[in-house]
């Protein structure tokens, strides 16, 4: 591709990532991809170029906030090592502060919610860079130091924990104040709604 | 309203009403107002006027659902009552047991999630006789009974339960087995992701 032709097509792209933030933001997962395209000035077809599904819009409107939620994963998992050197690990806990911080950001931020799991199988479910996978790899040693230390089930999965998280972001999005009731739900979630066997 | 015009009404809510049936089995919430007058064969001012909103038209095609629902909480709470009489009672089980049903209905049924819980403030979400409504009449009996015996936290509310099924509901509508995946997220929600405090 000519010089002239990347430089356009990087524009376009970022005029196009630019209008579908506010788009997601007023609109969450229903963003229309005709409104993004007549906004950004550019046919569908362009905007299908750069974005061949919803999902993929969505990821990389999400992509700086599950860049933080990666950073504070390792942060986590950093400070659970030093103060389980120092005999005061709580992995329980830096599994949990991490995964409010998740339940966080999926009430406040629309749109985050369904690029959180793995989609099921299916064209793109392997891409090795989306959203899940970053997540996984980044918060996954938390869940697992936490399964060994017998806080988790070791049935649980990562992908439990996050679609279980989408789920309760999706469901309170139209309440009059979706981050309270979110955290509330997790918090259930979390003690069981009805823990003994 | 003379008897043709209400007699041409109810015709129209009927036929209106069975393609609203198929488009939300096909594309769950977000069947389109648009296409479901297309097939109908009427104008959409027509199918707002029987449906004022989103809610009101799943309202309306989840109604058997939601009334079978209910019945089977009543048999549920009688069959309680005379295990209770008999010294066999069992208040979790038979709350368990509703909940299990409207996982299961919820995972099937497209549609039939958004309209378990009330509505945040706003216009209708008073009405009386709303889905919601309904089975919190029907099965609000089970949770104050469990709740009694101590197998769930006096603090957990009616809309709590349904929130969060209609969030496990939504979350895995698009995975292979919705409702496998939404059976095992219910139990892990159950259990606790990580019971003690």
């Amino acid at each position: 591709m000519p010089a002239q032709q990347r430089a356009d097509a990087r524009r376009n792209y970022a005029r196009i990532l630019a209008v579908a933030e506010e788009e997601v933001a007023a609109h969450g997962v229903d963003a229309s991809l005709e409104q993004i395209a007549r906004t950004a000035g550019v046919g569908s077809a362009t905007v299908r170029r750069h974005f061949p599904t919803r999902r993929a819009l969505l990821e990389a409107v999400s992509r700086k906030r599950i860049e933080a939620l990666c950073l504070r994963a390792h942060e986590l998992a950093d400070n659970a090592d030093n103060a389980g050197k120092a005999g005061k690990g709580d992995s329980r806990s830096a599994l949990l502060e991490w995964l409010s911080d998740v339940v966080a950001y999926s009430a406040s931020a629309r749109g985050l919610a369904p690029v959180l799991a793995p989609e099921g199988a299916g064209p793109g479910s392997e891409q090795v860079n989306s959203c899940s996978a970053l997540l996984e790899e980044s918060a996954g040693p938390l869940l697992r130091r936490a399964a060994r230390d017998g806080a988790v089930a070791t049935s649980v999965t990562f992908a439990d924990l996050m679609t279980l998280i989408a789920g309760i972001a999706l469901a309170t999005e139209h309440l009059a104040d979706p981050a309270a009731e979110a955290d509330r739900l997790f918090r259930l979630a979390v003690a069981g709604l009805s823990p003994r066997s």
